[in-house]
This record gives C-alpha cells, structure tokens and sequence, in this order.
C-alpha cells in the first residue's frame, strides 16, 4: 500500500513541474516595449516589496505562536511536533502565493503584449500564467502532505516526543500544519486585500469621480499601487487562501477517515486515511490534461474562449467524478466489512461536485450583468447612488437562499451517502458521514490546479488592462484584457462556488477533529470524561453528551452568538481598515494633483512610490488586530466556557459567516458588473449620473468582494484550526 | 393566592384607564391654526386609510390560520383552544397599534402648536402622548394575559376541549397567543416600514437630492405620505411590536415557571407563574409614577428636558428592581424547599437590566454624533458617498460585539443566579435557569410603559414638525421640534436596547417552551420519545439525548445555516421591498413635478394622495411574501428535519437575527445622526458636497434602521411561536 503514498509525492512533484514548465514558457514571451517592461518592473517591485514586508510581520506572529506551541508541549497540552508542522504550513501556503504572484507580475506586461497579437494570444499567456499558481499550490500542499505523512509513518518521530504513533495521533497532528496554512492564508488575504481595495478605492474616488480621468490612466498617482493590490491582494492572497482551504480539507478528512475507521481493520483505515489524498492525486493528474484542453483557433471570439475555458474545466470534473468511482473500488471493493463502501462514498464525492456547480451557478446568476438582478441593481442608478446600494445589499442577502440550501442538503446526502443511508443518529453512522462529507470537500477542490488557472488569470488579465493603458498602447489592446478580465469573472464564479462550498464542508468536518483532538488530549493526561466515561473507548456521541453539547446548554448558546458576532465583527474591522487606508490615499492623490504642477495635463510624473509606501503601511497596520483577533478569540472561550463553548463558537462563525461571505461576495460581484453593465452603454453609458451611481456602488463593493468577504472563509477555518490546536488546554482547564 | 391576578388585572385597567387621561388631556390642547388642523387631518386619514387596508389583508391571514389550527385540533395535533387564543392575541396586538396611532396621529398638530410656546410645552404635549401609548400597549397585554388566565383556570374550558388543565398545559397554550401577537407584529412592522420609508426614500431622493428642496417642503407631493408613514411606521408598527415584545416575555416565564416547577408543591408552580405576571404589574405601576416625573420648569433648556426624561426611566427601573426583590420575597421568602430562591431570582431581573442599560449606552455611543465613532462617518463624507457607506457598515458591524457579549454574560449570570449558581448541567438546574433567564427579559420589559412614551414620542414631535414646516409656521418651532426629536433619539436609544435584549432573552425562553410544547403533544397522542423514554416523566435533558439535538447531528447543523439564511434572506426581501416601493414613488413625484405647473414655486397644490396611494399599495404588495416565508419556513424545516432541524432552525435565526439586527439598526442611526452632525454646520455643512454624501447614508440607513433591522426581532420569535404551535405536528411526523 505505501506506494500510494510515493504516487502522491510524485503527483505533486509532476504538478510542481508542470508549474515549472508553464512559467518558462511564459517567461519566453516578449515583454513587449520599453515602457511596458518598465511600467511592469514597477509593479514587480511595488509587489515584492509588499510582500517582503508582510512576510516580516507575519515571521514574527508565527515565531511567537510556535513557541507558544513549544511551551504547551512541555507542559503536555500538545504534542512535540506541533510547533514545528505548524512552522511548515505558513511557509508552504506564503510560498505558494509567492511564486503565484512572481509569475503573474512577470506575466502582466507580457499578456497586454499577447493581446496586441489576438485574444487568443492573450488568453494563452494569461491562462497558463494562471496555471502556474494553480498548480503550485495544489504541488506545495500535496508535498508537504505526503512528507509529513512519510515522516510520521517512517521514522519514529512521534513516539520520539513522547506520543503514540497510530492513524489517529499521526493524522489530527497533521492537521495542525493546518493551522499554519490558514494563519498565513488569513494575513495574506487580510494585508494583501486591505492594500489592494485602499489603493482601489482611492484611486477610483479621486481619479474617476472627482476628475474623471479613465481607470489605470499613468496621470494618477495611485495607479501603480492599485496594479500592485492586484497581485498582493488577488494573486498572493488568493494563493495562500486556496492553498489553505485545499490542505485543510485533505487533512481534515484524512483524519475523520482515521477516527471512522478506528475499530475496523489497520488496512481498512489506512485506506480510509488514503482515499482523499488518491482523489487529490489523480486530481492533479486531471488538471493538467484541462488546463492543455484550453485552447482555440487562432482568430476565436469570446464565445469560443468561454467555450474552452468551460470545455477544460468541465472535464476535469466530470473526469474526477468518474475517476472516484475507480479509486474508491480499488480501495474498498473487496472490502467484506463494507461491500457497498466504495461506490457510496463515491456517490459523497458527486455530491459534492453537484453542489459546487449550482453554487457557481446561483454565483453567476445574482452577479453577472446578462442577468436580471445585477441589470435591476444598473436599473436603480436612475434614482441615484443610494437605491443602488440598496439594491445591491438587497441582492447580496436574498442571493444566500440557494448557497445555503445547497448546501444543506450537500451536507445531508453526503452524510447518508457514505454512511449507507442510515439515519440513525449512533457513532458508527456519524463517523463514516461526517467522512463522507469531508470527502465530498475534497472532491469539490480535487480539480483546484485547473479552476484556481481560471481564477487567477483574471487578475493577470487586468493588470495586463493597466499596463495597456499605461504605456498608451493601441486602444484595442485594453479592449482585448477587458474581455478576458471579464471571461475570468464568469469562469470564476464557479471556482468561488467550489472554495465557499468546500469551505462549509471542510469545518464541519474540522468539527469533528476538535473532538478527536480532545479526546487525544484527554488520553494523553489520562482522565476520563466528566460523566466517567473512559476516554480512550468514547465516541463522539459520548462526547456530546459528556459536554452537553446540546442546544439547551446556555454555554453552547453563548458560543453561537459569540460565534456569530465574530464574523460581523471581524467584517467590520476590514472594513475600516480599508476606508481608514483608502482616506489616507485619497489625501495624497489629492496632495499630489494639487501641488505637482503639470500632473493633470501628463507633463509632470506623479510620485507613485508615496502611493506604494501608504498602502503597504495602511495594510501593515491594519491586519493585525483583526487576525490576532480571530486567534485569540477561540482560546479564550475555550478557556471560559470549556468544550460546549468553543463548539457553539465554531458553528456560530461557520453559519453566521458563511452567509455573510455569500452576501458581501455576491454584492460586490453585482456592483462591479452594474457598473459595468451601464459601461456597456445602458442606462446613459460612461459618464453619465447613473454612471456616476453605479461607481458609488463598486467603490463599496470592493472591500466587500475583495477584503472582508473572502476573508470570512479563512476566518471560518482558522478559528476551528486553533480550537484544535488549544484543545490540550480548553480539555484539562476552564472556568464554567 | 388568586388576589394577584385580579392585581394583575387591576393593573391592566389603571394603565387603560392612565391613558385614556392623558389621552382627553392631549385632546384638549389648541390643534392650532386651520392650516395645521387641515394638514393634521390630512395625515390623520391617509394613516387610517392605510391601517384599514392592511388591517384587510391581515384578516385573511389570521382567519386562514385559525382554520389551519382548527383543522389540527381536530387531528389532536393541537388543542381546541389554540385557535381562538391565536385570534385575541392578534387582535390586542393590532388594537394597540392602532390606538397609539390614533393618539399620534391627533398629537402631531397639537405639539407643533404647543411647541410656539416653549420647547418645555412641546416635549409635555409629545411626551404624554407618547406615554398614551405605553401604557395602552402593557394594559392590553396584561389585560389579555390576565383574562385568558383567569378563563382557563375558572371555567373549565380546556377539560371541556379534551386537554388537561394543569398549569404546564395552561400557561402553554396561552403561549399560542402569542403567535397571534407576533404574527400581527411582523405584518405591521414589515408593512408599516415598508410604507413609510418608501415615502421618506423616495421624498427625500427628489425633493432633497435632485431639487434642492428641504425636508417636509409642502411642495414635495410625497411629505404628506412621508408623514403618514411616520405614524404607521414607527407609531402603529412599534406599538404592535413591542406588545408582542412584552406579552411574549411574560407569557414565555409564565410556561417556564410552570415546567420548572412542575415536581415542587403545586402552590410553588402556581407562584413561579404569578411571578412574571407580578413584576409586570408593579412596572405598570412605576411607570405612571415615572411618568409624572418628567416635568422640567418652563424656560428648561435641551439638557434640562433631557434630564427630566432620564429621571423619569431611571427612577422607574431602579424602583422596579427594588420592588422585584419585594415581590420574590413575599412570593418566596418562605419556601423551605427554595430558601434563597427569592433572592437568587431577583438578581436575575437585577442582571436583565443592567444589560438593557449596557445595551442601550453601546447603542447610545455608536450611533449618537456626540461621540467619535458617528462623527467619523460624518468625516467620510469628504472623500464622497462611498466611503460614508463602507465606515457605516463598519460601524455597525463593529458595534455588534459590546450587545452581544454583554447578552452572552446575562445569559449565564441570569441562569446562575436563578438556579443557586450551580454550573452543573442537570435537568432540574436547567429548568431553574432557563426561567431566570426569562424574568430576566420580564425585568428588561416591566417599566416599558415609560420607556416606550420615550421611544413613541419621538416619531410624534417628527411629524410635529412636518406639520410647522407645512404650515408655513416661524423657524423657531421648527428647531424645537427637531430639538425634541433629537431628544428622542438619545433616550430611544437605551429602550431599544431593552428591546433588542429583551427579545434575545425571550427567544431563548420559547426555545424551552418549544420542547414542553413537543412534550404535551406526544403525551396527547400517547407516544414515547424516540429512545424509549417515558414521555410524561422526560426532563428537557431527556429530550436532548432522545432527538440528538447536539452539535455533532448533521439535521441540526442544517437547521443552524438554514436558520442564519433566513434572517438574511428576510432582510434582503423588506430591503428590496422598500427599494421597489420607493422608486415608484421616485417616478410619481418627478412626474408631478414635471407635469403639474407652478408646483416648485409653490402657486399649484401637489397631488398628495396619489403618494399615499403608491405608497399603501406598494406596502400591501411587499410584506406579504417576507412574512408568509417566516410562518412557512418554520413549518416545513419541521416536517422536513424533525425537533433538531426546527431546534437548529431557531438557535440559528436567534442568533444570526440578533446580530443582524444590532448591525443594521446602529449604521441606521449612525447615518442618521451623521446628516445631522453635518448639518449642524461640520464639515461643510448644509448644502455641501459632504452633505449630500451623507444624505446618500441617510437614505440606505432608512430601510436598515426602520424596516428590516427592527423586523428582524419579530422573525426570531414568530419563527418559535410558530415552532411551539406546530409542535404537534413536527412531533409526530417528520421525513429525517
């Protein structure tokens, strides 16, 4: 059986040089004039900068943690690896929004360069510099995964400090390299989406509306910074964000496998621990045969494009859903103890796939403007600014019925789909869904390395836009990025479908490793639950009830509504953070047009650099408190109010932050796409009033989309992630 | 014993009996000059016009639902009493609604009349109308508790229906009047809020964006709808509210006490009953007192009259919480069985309050311009529209944290001062602290009789001012009626915390109540729990275990993120709602602008009642799907998911709508009071750029803080009352 492991490796290897491959080839291409490359030799240096920075920061946070990690393990509250796996996951999931965002701030220049050639070109370039990210992250997670695993199998390690060395200890102490990757996911998402919408929205506040100068025009001081947010904030951040959700879901589930099938056969849950990294494997492998199925004839319109981005995507998941049914009889179709295992928990995996489409699908539906509600939310422009933020609001809210319907029923057919449509509530039942709806997560994202490519060209494609504009290039040069920015936002809605329903799933799933965690903790303590069950034979319907864990308990109570603030609060805090930033910037745009003479009239350069440095200090400071906060705060209900607490807190932030996640994306997707709805001439067209009201609502959109919505995922995830690696403490001490 | 129930009723009579003085008394009072008279009545029959229509429409909900109900006491699904008690709540409910209404609606006039005088004549002549209100609304709900408790202990009649008499039976099916009170609540908030602030939006959207016309201009063709929507907005839909408010907390404790003690001596049970009943007795009592108390000398100032106003709510709820350890020890002081209860519990009223005084300073700080947080929304302005929107939704999001800690803290202080501060989870400290929580939500509520002349007033000295501009009447009454409105913002402020945190309190309580409700119905059908227990001897414990309502069981976790849905999706439809309603109203005043001649200068009359017209329509047309969905949802999660779908449902809505509601109703008032803080002459001042940006925040808070955001309260508890009374079904068929 090992050599699935070292097919794992190798998958990953064989992304990493796909990955390789696609940015030399890119890399090859002509950058195009001296103006561009210098334009982009700013933007590149503007980036690293940034990152260079944020990294500094973030370095500093992990070193505390993990030598708060260290401590807990002297003491016994954790196992000695901890600190150290950890380490691990940060510096995987920063390195994969790095190498996405080195290749993308190589490949922006390039693509506007593509395009003076053909759409087409310009896709291609674009697209493949997408995959690059894709795959990086998809071969970062995948290594770091079968490298732990390997180590933690092989070489003694674990019994090294102490622990035993079982399926169980090895896989929930995985996890919480997890809790590295959503750490970093969180500060890369945070800092790069404060930066990008502070630049954002000041250059648009000043540029657009108060001197109606175009979008990207060289004349604007902000400019260059806004081009960077791109990549810091949509390639980086995206990177580490996806890198998170993708390794969470793996190990999470790998875990569950381990805890459901603890009772079986050592084999049986050695392959239960196998399935989602086989799934994830051959999901690598399925990509790369998508992402070389996009490509068009030469002279191909917008429909032949949306067409092969489709035709690659499509197939790489129907492909997966088929392959699952291949994997899974392998695993588990001899198996005697579980005859029917293997296409039920196949079925799980569809599911999950199902769902991801309709949710992609409602994406489209509530933000695209060749539908109604985003054309009624360009409707509303006509009585002014306000009615469109209404409207908008109004829609992002109603816009959660589907997602969240959806995802309901995912949860319970993917539940009984695995458990053998058994609804009976007792342990076994519980252990094999709550299985199958991790494995049903890690179907959702098996096919990342190719949705992530059709995520993440989108903002090449409009930093291409801004170089084009920049350097003055022909007028149909921007027109071409336009439409392929565009075609990104449609193809990625379904991406977004995928990492907000896969992220539902995934802590769910966490939820019950918390309990795994806890009980190892208790075990290795060696006391028993507080009605006296002994630990080492509870389940987690014991746990329930030796918790209370119930809806009646007051504790659990105040946990969801804690939970549930967190997430308007942690919402509130980007969001200030992004209008205290963008205010800072606007000052100095302003600053700037009005004391260097010329500026307006093209003659004099503007100070972009100040633009730059303000908005890497803005994100800077404003990233910390909301993400220590999300850290802290599960610790300290743990520390309060125990075990129910710390439950209702996880589900509070998971219901609570999962709608407004919906809600504030699909707002904001439906302002941009209003306002570009009344670009396309509706509604009086570029300038005029109802124009000027749509621009209102995108401005408020943007830290909706981009910085506080997304960020709601990794929230999620991270608080669970921390209550797992605290439940040495929250297990052995509380006050209620 | 039974002398406190006709306490109780003689209570009910003298707060009636109150306001129907200060009603003959404010009838006395000059209505002012014939225009004002003819602008009075103007408003006057716009507002019963529109009552009446609605009035129409709710009929036929509440008939369809007392047939529903009917038909289910015939399965045994319910008892046969359910029906007609769902009526009278309904009917008390709408009833209160309507006198306050009435009584605004004859006040207006008079307190513009009044305030020519003296700013101190004004606020007396506002105040006590307001106070109408108040006591209108606790003498008819205790009048309705009283009556039906009276009916069902004395005349036999739910033996006479086949049901049990005794007092869990009592006190739970006189809950099912309270379904009529929130059914009737959400119907006249949602309708009330949708009309009036689709008269104020769209007013405002033409008159004062596009015409540069002030507000209450008697040019504008919407002021008279606008002002109509005042009363049936923020008069009859408060007063329908907060009698649901009211009633449900008490009759909710009633049921608590009654299951709490269900094992204790039947003279215990009966106690625990008549406790809830009695603190709201004596409340009414020290509301008339503190009613008297607001007086100030003739020449008061803004800080005097303010003065008098807290004097007269703080005396109040520092008397009652004196008076409640009287009445424990009196009703407990003697109980060998409960030696300290009374003491106990009555820290549990001491802790609702002092968290409706914490809620209410939070709401106070974030949303008043005296402090920094709303004056920074007013900054925003200078850099446009969208940044005043993005710091507003910060500010509320961010003012959700202090609310709900300080809610979560109540809970558990609340529940373990009643049950002797014993942390340990069992059945009978369960019941104990389940029903400190709710005298805890009676306490919050028992001095509404003033708190809500407070709240009430404010919409009264608004449309008092309405009227002064209208009639053409010097400045200065103008300034003293905006004066007295801004009055009533601050002291609104802490009795919609006492409301807010009522309702979370309350809601909690029903939860409680949704279980014994589940209990009565299978001993009604003579079923056992699912796991076999005895269903007659089961504690709420028991039911936990029996239904898996943890938080590991996938049906509860569905019901949560369904629940969480449904707060958003409700806000999104009355959000939409007033969207579409306004921009009617838009098209019709720029017509009659456009159309009608002379009408800007003032020689050619407006079509007034054309507005009215579009405006009761548009309500009519809108708050029907909102509110049907809230009674439908309930209903089908329980034939859908069972007890844990329905109780995952409820906990998901209460908390989510909690915070929901606090984010909404606080970047409302913020707005809000960021115009003012403008146009008190800060940054720019009236006229400006940055004023008009505000106006923008002014307009999108209109439906947060008056229409979705208040509603949200109702929606929580309909969605358990409607549990409770569907009970019988859920409880004996459900497809998971």
């Amino acid at each position: 059986m090992d050599w699935i492991i070292y097919c794992v490796l190798a998958a990953s290897i064989l992304a990493l040089t796909f990955a390789f491959i696609f940015f030399k080839q890119m890399m090859k291409e002509d950058e195009g004039t001296d103006l561009m490359k210098k334009i982009a030799a700013h933007v590149r240096k503007g980036a690293m900068a940034y990152l260079k920075q944020q990294y500094k920061v973030v370095t500093i946070v992990f070193v505390v943690l993990a030598v708060v990690f260290f401590v807990m393990s002297l003491f016994d509250l954790q196992n000695g690896i901890v600190w150290f796996a950890f380490l691990t996951g940060g510096f995987f999931s920063g390195l994969a929004g790095f190498f996405g965002m080195k290749t993308a701030t190589y490949a922006s220049a390039r693509t506007a360069n593509a395009a003076r050639k053909s759409l087409n070109s310009g896709l291609k370039v674009a697209f493949r510099s997408g995959a690059v990210m894709g795959l990086v992250v998809v071969g970062l997670a995948l290594l770091d995964v079968a490298v732990w695993y390997l180590v933690l199998t092989k070489t003694g390690l674990l019994e090294a400090v102490g622990a035993k060395a079982d399926l169980i200890t090895i896989t929930t102490t995985m996890l919480t390299f997890g809790m590295g990757a959503s750490t970093q996911a969180l500060f890369a998402r945070v800092g790069g989406g404060i930066y990008t919408k502070a630049a954002d929205v000041g250059a648009d506040l000043v540029g657009k509306t108060e001197f109606n100068i175009p979008e990207d025009d060289p004349r604007n001081p902000a400019t260059i910074a806004d081009n960077v947010g791109d990549n810091v904030g949509d390639v980086a951040g995206m990177g580490a964000d996806l890198y998170e959700s993708y390794a969470g879901s793996i190990l999470a589930t790998m875990a569950l496998g381990a805890s459901a099938f603890a009772t079986a056969a050592v084999e049986m849950q050695t392959k239960a621990v196998f399935a989602p990294m086989m799934i994830a494997a051959v999901g690598v492998l399925l990509s790369i045969i998508g992402i070389y199925l996009v490509k068009t004839k030469e002279d191909a319109g917008m429909k032949q494009l949306l067409g092969a981005l489709s035709r690659g995507t499509n197939t790489a998941a129907v492909l997966i859903a088929a392959a699952t049914f291949g994997i899974m009889y392998y695993l588990f179709g001899d198996s005697t103890e579980f005859p029917n295992m293997w296409w039920q928990t196949s079925l799980s995996v569809v599911v999950g796939l199902i769902a991801g489409v309709i949710i992609g699908k409602a994406t489209e539906y509530y933000t695209s403007q060749s539908y109604k509600p985003t054309q009624k939310v360009a409707e509303s422009s006509k009585t002014g600014p306000a009615t469109v933020i209404i409207s908008g609001l109004g829609l992002g809210m109603l816009s959660t019925a589907i997602p969240v319907v959806t995802v309901g029923i995912a949860i319970v057919l993917a539940y009984l789909c695995a458990n053998g449509f058994n609804i009976e509530f007792n342990a076994a039942n519980l252990s094999r869904g709550l299985y199958g709806i991790g494995i049903a997560a890690v179907g959702m994202l098996s096919t990342l390395g190719i949705t992530l490519a059709t995520d993440a060209y989108g903002p090449i494609a409009d930093n291409a836009g801004g170089n084009a504009e920049m350097s003055g290039l022909e007028p149909e040069v921007r027109k071409r990025t336009d439409a392929l920015d565009a075609l990104g936002n449609t193809t990625a809605a379904t991406g977004k479908g995928f990492a907000i329903g896969s992220a539902a799933l995934t802590a769910l799933a966490l939820l019950a490793s918390y309990v795994e965690e806890i009980k190892i903790a208790l075990v290795r303590v060696g006391q028993d639950l507080p009605n006296g069950v002994e630990t080492a034979k509870a389940t987690l319907v014991d746990f329930m009830e030796a918790y209370n864990v119930n809806l009646m308990n007051p504790i659990v109570l105040v946990g969801v509504f804690i939970g549930a603030m967190m997430a308007f609060v942690f919402c509130g805090m980007t969001m200030n953070a992004v209008g205290r930033a963008a205010q800072k910037m606007v000052e100095e745009v302003r600053r700037q047009f009005s004391t260097i003479k010329g500026i307006l009239e093209g003659k004099a350069e503007p100070d972009y650099e100040r633009c730059v440095a303000i908005s890497t200090k803005g994100a800077q400071q404003e990233m910390l408190v909301p993400s220590i906060l999300a850290i802290l705060v599960p610790i300290i209900v743990g520390v309060v109010l125990g075990v129910p607490g710390v439950m209702g807190l996880l589900i509070g932030g998971l219901s609570t932050g999962f709608v407004l996640a919906v809600f504030m994306a699909n707002s904001g997707g439906a302002w941009d796409n209003a306002k570009k709805y009344v670009e396309e001439g509706n509604f009086g067209g570029k300038g005029s009033d109802n124009h000027k009201a749509t621009v209102v609502g995108d401005t408020v959109g943007d830290p909706f989309k981009d910085t506080s919505g997304p960020s709601l995922n990794i929230l999620i995830k991270l608080m669970s992630m921390v209550s797992i690696v605290m439940a040495g403490l929250t297990a052995t001490f509380h006050l209620l």
